[in-house]
């Protein structure tokens, strides 16, 4: 197995010769990830990889999804069972080599190629045959310095990382890095507060206690949990946070009179708070965030409209983020009509809206976003995030809101490894969206260049504010 | 006119030279065609056709609906006037060859064109001019013995075929097939059971009457009507049945408590179910059926959201199937939840979930077939059974779920002759989109070739389990 | 800069040749636009344009709300301010020339760059740096006799033009227009009733007594209300009308109980209508006028689902029409059936439905007008206007309308010099597109041939009655 230097570009000759021209200029810039989940303490303690299936198979449910839905057993793979043994993990290897063939078509198999060439430097195929010959190359792959996360760091060239955190989290992985003299690259949390926004939800009496605890103050009223809200915030702030997440089931922004999100508030401090109670008042909370982001300037990411947890038994044995999140349609014109009446042309706010529903680009998103100066569509997010859906974006976005109303590249990923291959994939089908225009003279090759450069370095820095 | 060997293949000359490769793979191979309506009679009795018009213009809703929005008066192409007098035949025959042009660009042309190359052999084009000549050609065509049923299933070389049946059908014709040691093709039924699902429906207590007698069980109860069920299942089973089929408004499979069930269930039978009523326990019903082809094995296959006879006059004067099916938006998430919940992940369950709703391909069925072992995703059935359709289908369903949980072809189609060219048209667009994958170093060539095969011979023989 | 022969035809070159022979085919044809918002006092008064600013960005929407969303505020270009001072028009002209690098990807780019080097002849690239001169260009440009918009529609060869109108308006500028033996082309009125039907519309009361005055009536009650609809829709035909247009939420038609549409409109006349009242009657309304339109013969348009002025305080500042209209998700199957029940197979009736929600393309709007006969597929409109977004649509509609189901190509404009570009970015694309089903051997080059003077010529005429 090889990389061919062509791989995803248009097929046509004279628009691929395009795209080799686009994509050399943009192929060897930092990697700039403002969104993902990789654990920052794995850089803070710059913890090596135990063995390949825990590094690459295991946590990872873009991988552990497709070989359930063929047949195997989560548990087979590790899910679910902590630490493996040397027999367990080769076996849960054998099993993801020996369905390889089901990643076919699917950005799975480009991005471990890409893995597998250029971070362990192997050819092998996965197979069955080959499955135990290639768990020793990458088990010998860990065992260098060279494989540490922060020596990864370098030679991938990740100039910005974004984790995923906690509002109630101290903070210390970050801390820790920031105050490292020999750590040169930039790692900052990001305030992820879903928890605290779902008042229906049946753990979110408990979580706002520690909320209330760790931000010094009192929750008992809607007034408190907003303060404690701003205290959190402003604490990711002074750590480097640029930007807080957000995903529920809608992206309603409807608000509520005062008294009557003190009256609601109370009933769920009460746990009294039916489903529709705790939908309003969370619609509530999501415009007092888009109210906080305003002032604080931290960018609002919002990635909305998935069913968690689709399959109960499948959760009750495994937990969640094995695979089983599910899509659902989703509504922004009027969700968000409320938030953007109100801080929609604020200079001060920038808002990124992603979506697993194509069917709003055309529709919603990119109508919004050509209008509302605070509002970026999100770049292709989970499930689309792959060469024919992010095309298909790029297709349908570009025309109503051009190339400077999206959010710049993200990977999303827990996957730390597969990152330069993410970021690499998006590199090569921007350059060849851009292409294409430029083969049917709709762009000159020259705005080409300035729109691809553009799109991979000033973007992502200017949307999250780097 | 002549088909042309290249017909169908992606104009890049690179990609084409790939497709052309992959095709060759899987141009002759056995047609397995393992749900449509081909009615069985016509086998067992091996019916010689009649006249041209009553082959392939009046039965086929695809050619009579695009008449019918050009102008022309379904009468005027036989629809519904029994047996035409030669003269009628070829004025509708006339007719239809006057509006060849409006078929430009759907796929009733391509297949059309298919079979009066290969099956009439004759390069007439579709014309006033030509029609007389035509109807000749293909009435003497009729006239050969070569040109019966079962000299066709040889000729086309057609494997398997599923017809579609009533539950209350006692299968004589598939009992003669498979008792007459001189018909070596495999034609089963399909179970069909929708009319005894949809309690609010004007005529279905008489039907549950008739199921009753057929079944020579009661279905006062309904631990009766599922009784009855069962035993029609199992009657099918006997007599070669591998699928079950279902088409109705919504995907709802919410279950009801027994109690409630029954309650419903009692109501109806005395002809007061609402529509509500009617929906809550069709839902229920429905998922009766996933728990029943969990037990005997019989594959589900989910046709939903389309709304029936859209234009009541025409029903009234016609009757339906004459092209005033109307699709309509469909949700999956939410809807088969209850049925996943339950049986999604049990080995012996396979749901097949077609849809004319696009949105739900990458939105929400790719996602569930991607975690669930009991789903597949149907390929593009109906008004989307066309080149572009189903080239967006392969590019909206790949990405998450790769090539092995999709269904496997199906013609779905009552018009017989044109089996050879749908499957054959199928098979140019597998092609094509593999080619395309290669072309663009996503996959290998000899990946690819092994995905053609596998999608043409082996994966609609998994799927149906034959 | 200059403009390439083969913009927008596809890069395959095979492909690309074909494409160059159809568009040789109409590129000269003269131009029909059956629906557009040109102001007719322009061409009955041949009103000169006032400056570059006034005539190309201020008024344009398309233009303004791209400005706006990348950090101009809509008064720095001139937006409400009525006429501008030569240094305020210079300065709005240098900002928009300064963004001009937002349009990349965008239609509004390549209308743009069209009319610089056809209607202004010159090579100038917008920025700021050349802002200045170019301005200078284009005021020299209107300066000049042959500028006029009299003179423009000879030399842009629009030979057919409807504006949209009032019911209420007396179409003066109409009645110069058809009484003058100098001005040889066809402006006719169009027939833009919304505000009559919106009876929960704060200013709906005043204006159904407007009416009732212009048409000599009264409107006191619903009977009153369609006598005077019908008086209107006479008196626009006898001015060369040829179609009405309509633009509401939805596309609901359910009729009332006449009893029941007469309590509801005198509700509504007495200013007591809910929001839910508003709708029922205006669904009503809404057969009504389908039923008048099968009876005069007017072609019926419908643009449904935006939410118009969806940031308020933008509105409350500078009014309607500026950008910040966004669209929302459309339902269609359903809600005409009931209109399509009646009226849908009368050979009277031409109904043309619009859509920019792209998702009913394939799934409702193709489906209904391959039955209906009285149903068109409107072409992209608005937002998808656009080169993805017209293939798509073509890609969509044609397998399961073919080509004669739809509208033929609407301009929909108010940017006057806009309107050769569009006619041939559609002529171009069309021409892509039929060039490829010939590449891929779908059609032969003379069937493509007839089917793009069909589309461009004969489809406009026949749909709109000309």
């Amino acid at each position: 197995m090889s990389l061919h230097p062509d791989r995803l570009f248009p097929a046509d000759p004279g628009t691929r010769e395009v795209a080799r021209h686009l994509y050399a200029e943009v192929a060897d810039l930092p990697i700039i990830s403002p969104h993902g989940h990789v654990p920052p303490v794995w850089l803070a303690e710059d913890t090596p990889f135990v063995d390949p299936t825990s590094m690459l198979i295991t946590p990872d449910h873009y991988i552990t999804r497709l070989l359930h839905s063929n047949g195997v057993d989560l548990g087979d793979v590790g899910v679910g069972r902590g630490t493996l043994s040397e027999e367990a993990s080769r076996e849960a290897f054998r099993i993801f080599c020996r369905h390889w063939s089901v990643y076919r078509g699917t950005p799975m198999k480009l991005w471990f190629e890409t893995q597998l060439v250029q971070v362990f430097e192997t050819d092998l195929v996965p197979s069955e045959r080959t499955s135990d010959n290639l768990y020793d190359v990458i088990a010998g792959w860990i065992g260098q310095e060279s494989s540490r996360p922060r020596a990864l760091m370098e030679s991938f060239d990740i100039a910005f990382l974004a984790t995923t955190d906690d509002p109630c989290d101290d903070l210390t992985h970050h801390r820790v890095l920031a105050q490292d003299p020999t750590f040169t690259r930039t790692v900052v949390p990001t305030f992820r507060p879903d928890r605290y926004l779902e008042p229906a939800a049946p753990a979110w009496n408990e979580d706002v206690d520690r909320l209330a605890g760790v931000a010094n103050g009192s929750c008992d009223t809607y007034a408190g949990w907003v303060s404690a809200m701003e205290n959190r915030r402003a604490y990711f702030k002074e750590h480097g946070a640029v930007s807080t997440d957000h995903s529920h089931r809608d992206l309603g922004t409807e608000p509520l009179e005062p008294a009557e999100a003190e009256r609601l508030y109370g009933r769920a401090r009460q746990g009294r708070a039916s489903g529709v109670d705790g939908d309003r008042l969370r619609r509530h909370m999501v415009t007092e965030m888009v109210r906080m982001a305003t002032e604080d300037g931290l960018t609002m990411t919002l990635h909305p409209a998935v069913h968690r947890n689709h399959h109960t038994p499948t959760y009750e044995r495994f937990g969640p983020d094995v695979g089983g999140d599910i899509p659902m349609a989703v509504e922004v014109t009027r969700a968000l009509a409320p938030a953007l009446q109100r801080f929609g042309t604020d200079p001060r706010l920038t808002l990124v809206v992603f979506t697993i529903d194509e069917t709003v680009y055309s529709r919603e998103l990119a109508p919004l976003a050509g209008f509302y100066p605070s509002l970026r569509v999100g770049v292709p997010w989970w499930f689309i995030d792959a060469p024919e859906a992010i095309t298909r974006f790029r297709a349908a976005v570009t025309e109503s809101a051009g190339f400077t109303r999206t959010s710049g590249f993200i990977d999303d990923t827990r996957a730390f490894l597969s990152i330069p291959a993410r970021h690499d994939m998006a590199r090569r089908l921007d350059s060849g969206f851009l292409a294409r225009l430029v083969a049917e003279h709709r762009l000159t090759e020259d705005e080409a260049l300035e729109t691809v450069r553009y799109l991979v370095q000033t973007q992502p820095r200017e949307v999250f504010g780097l």
